[in-house]
């Protein structure tokens, strides 16, 4: 659990809350990354789930992509990341879901080729931020239209005061978050769940 | 050089030449990511700049960004990544640079946090393509811009046959890409510069 110590000692430390029921961590998570960090929280995810057959990691761009990556070389799997906009190079088949974003006000089309997430996947999706659980609402319904398993949740910061961890822990899904925020405010600071 | 032998290997074997020129590898770099590759070639990059005082590795969102935390990982040292759109919780204090995507056909104002990126910094840049080095040279203006220095770009796959990197390596800058393609097209296939 030194994972979870560091964490919430870093958020402590480095976060800021702001107006708005944001809270600021680019210093460490999704901007500017502690690649340390994101390792030890990898290897606190293969402690939770090792021995779940998971053979892959799904995620969403771009701030989850890093702690996924780190996550999916510590469970020697390949990661797939989620993507928002249709390139030029993402094969026309895919499978897509509806992802409103809390931090950029907009609601996103995220998509993943069908190529790549099938019926034999058994599948962690890992994310940096769980808060309405819009995302990995999203990312749940990619996998099984796909036919996969989701063998569950991995993400580093829950904002328990918000419902989507509770909603989707409600439908039967495994979620681990590290560090819970219990309540978060600018004048009163961060308090976590204990 | 396993890495290099490993990424050739895997770019015949899984990589398709698509019209106008685009390689799809999105099997296993920007899509989906065998980590197990990246960490090799975040290996590569340790082997070719160990020693030149890295503090920090820069990349853009989002297909750089699993390569550059598995690079930041190896060096011991923070990945910042620079984003492509304004959110909520970004600083508004930031550096930018407008960047042409080759891949989209669309310009990119891409930016970091002032917070991030400074004169003390000795920077790798990394990235998963050079081809017209559009992304590169928005990068390497982020860093110096900030009165950083760029000690140079370590890149997975070079069109060789663009004049991206010739152009930025006559700048002085040293690049180096583990894969780098002389000529490909549908009809005759896949030939790296030997």
């Amino acid at each position: 659990v030194i994972a979870l110590q560091l964490l919430e000692e870093r958020i402590l430390r480095d976060g800021q809350v702001k107006a708005g029921g944001i809270l600021k961590v680019d210093s460490f998570l999704n901007h500017q990354i502690d690649t340390r960090l994101s390792y030890e929280m990898a290897r606190e995810f293969y402690n939770l789930f090792a021995g779940c057959g998971i053979n892959k990691i799904l995620t969403i761009e771009a701030s989850g992509i890093g702690l996924a990556c780190l996550t999916g070389y510590v469970f020697g799997c390949p990661v797939l990341f989620a993507k928002k906009s249709r390139s030029a190079n993402i094969s026309a088949d895919v499978y897509s879901a509806q992802v409103p974003s809390f931090t950029h006000g907009n609601v996103n089309t995220v998509m993943v080729s069908k190529e790549y997430l099938g019926s034999g996947d058994r599948v962690l999706i890992v994310d940096d931020f769980l808060a309405t659980g819009a995302a990995l609402e999203g990312l749940i319904k990619l996998v099984e239209t796909a036919g996969g398993t989701v063998v569950g949740c991995g993400v580093a910061i829950e904002k328990a005061f918000q419902n989507g961890g509770e909603l989707i822990r409600s439908r039967g899904y495994r979620v681990e978050s590290l560090a819970r925020i219990a309540s978060m405010s600018e004048s009163d600071g961060i308090e976590f769940c204990r």
